[in-house]
């Protein structure tokens, strides 16, 4: 275990910080805009989503796509290979369903 | 999406961060001491180690245990609870298997 062979490791460095993992929900929904974003993730400052969104392109699993409109249009939605990552927002979601008390609703 | 009610959102909050989730790999194959820990993972200071254990520990996650030996010897593992995340762990082993490739063997 720890070796730099470790899978859970490599999954670990994709998906490192928890807005990649929020924003990979929102976007397994479907395409959005920035602002869109933005509204769904409260506490994320613009030039973290910015930021976020520059590595998660980077590393392949986001696709952002700039339309000619004025204002210009840009939507980021997920590559083929950002959909693989359901697997995992799914065991997230599954593990928070049955494991992480609702707080929201006291 | 994005409500507090969000299952992901909760696990996530859980889970925040890198070391938190390679703590638990290491945790889930056994019992470990604080020195285990950190030559498990290379590139933690001890500082973030021992802040994220102690989070670990308030979430209910770890457990420590310190024996009255000299010097004392100090355990950490998982509690029932920890013990749950197994298979989110599985999760991104399976992802990193499959789809994260493996750089350390070019």
């Amino acid at each position: 275990m720890g070796a730099p062979g470790c899978p859970i490791e490599r999954a670990v460095r994709v998906l490192d910080g928890k807005w990649t993992l929020l924003v990979l929900r929102e976007l397994l929904e479907g395409t959005r805009r920035f602002g869109q974003l933005q509204s769904a993730l409260p506490g994320v400052s613009p030039k973290t989503l910015t930021d976020r969104l520059r590595t998660m392109e980077a590393q392949g699993i986001v696709e952002r796509t700039v339309y000619p409109e004025v204002p210009p249009r840009v939507e980021y939605r997920l590559t083929p290979y950002g959909e693989t990552l359901r697997t995992v927002i799914d065991a997230l979601r599954a593990w928070g369903e049955e494991h992480a008390p609702d707080t929201s609703h006291p």
